[in-house]
């Protein structure tokens, strides 16, 4: 550590940021220090701007910067919710191009090691939704990880009392996988879930 | 991309750090937004603080937050100044706990390629100390590498006219390294440097 304090609070900061270890944090510090007023001073406006212009929408819970997120304003987009852990979801599901429903991100997943139970994720407003909206299916896509198993079975058994579909992604093995490398739940999975050759 | 203009403004101050690629920058930017405010504006205060109070040392130009640093203040530090490439290589140095004297930090190597040369490196305020203050020996401790050992050699050319020993690192195989391993160019350092044996 270098011994001038107020390094080591900037080194601090840095190293909270995910997968910023020991030594990344210092170089990264460093860095900033070597840069100009004006450079330190937009990157400490844009994470202030960042946090005070970005909310959650109050429908879908995604991230967004307009009052009501794009995807839950486009009237095109309804009937079925795909509920999942985290915003980055949303994105990658997106990139898909093929579902036209609305999401419902859940900002984490029960967890009880870490003390995270549905009081603390977005599971009220999940509800709510359902018993409001006019919803046909409800898709648990959390990950297939013993957390977002959990998660979903939560979710399915609080969904019962509701007359709505409810279905998870299919589990198999991925796009471009090879068999010798799939693990054996997968490859059960992907055995037990076959489908039809067309 | 996130289709939200602020979020990408964000994600690209964290893709100016050194080592962060697109996927991390992502990750951070995400990891900020599930941060509370309080710990967001610490962050940016922080960024702010350190730019502010961190500034080079007038003498040895290592960074510090007080007027003179540590090292230079320290009065029993004399005779020697260890020339090195930026403040983390002072750190490397400070932690053999073997170098009596002080530093000179160049802040950057004396690269054509990437159009740096002399003038915005601090040559100048070494030159100044070199004759100025009571020096006995220059200590050129730049990386073995090209742009490393010309700057040695342009700042051996500037120091020839005073009366000063000008000496480098040994070059050898590193401690706990083996000869199987080592490059061929290292090798022949090693050799041509042999010790007696003690």
């Amino acid at each position: 550590m270098p011994n001038i304090a107020q390094l080591n609070k900037l080194i601090e900061q840095f190293g909270k940021l995910p997968g910023v270890g020991a030594k990344t944090a210092q170089k990264m510090a460093y860095f900033i220090l070597a840069q100009g007023d004006s450079a330190v001073k937009e990157f400490a406006d844009t994470l202030l701007a960042s946090k005070n212009l970005i909310h959650c929408c109050p429908r879908c819970q995604n991230l967004t910067d307009q009052e009501l997120c794009p995807i839950c304003t486009d009237e095109k987009r309804a009937g079925s919710i795909c509920v999942v852990e985290k915003p980055e979801d949303v994105e990658a599901m997106e990139r898909t191009r093929t579902f036209h429903g609305t999401y419902h991100v859940l900002h984490g997943l029960i967890s009880p090691v870490n003390g995270i139970g549905a009081d603390q994720l977005k599971v009220r407003e999940l509800m709510h939704r359902v018993a409001e909206e006019p919803v046909e299916e409800v898709i648990l896509a959390t990950s297939p990880n013993v957390e977002g198993q959990a998660t979903a079975l939560y979710l399915f058994k609080l969904l019962k009392p509701f007359e709505v579909k409810v279905t998870g992604l299919a589990l198999g093995i991925p796009v471009g996988g090879t068999l010798e490398y799939a693990d054996s739940l997968t490859l059960t999975r992907a055995m037990e879930n076959r489908r039809s050759f067309e």
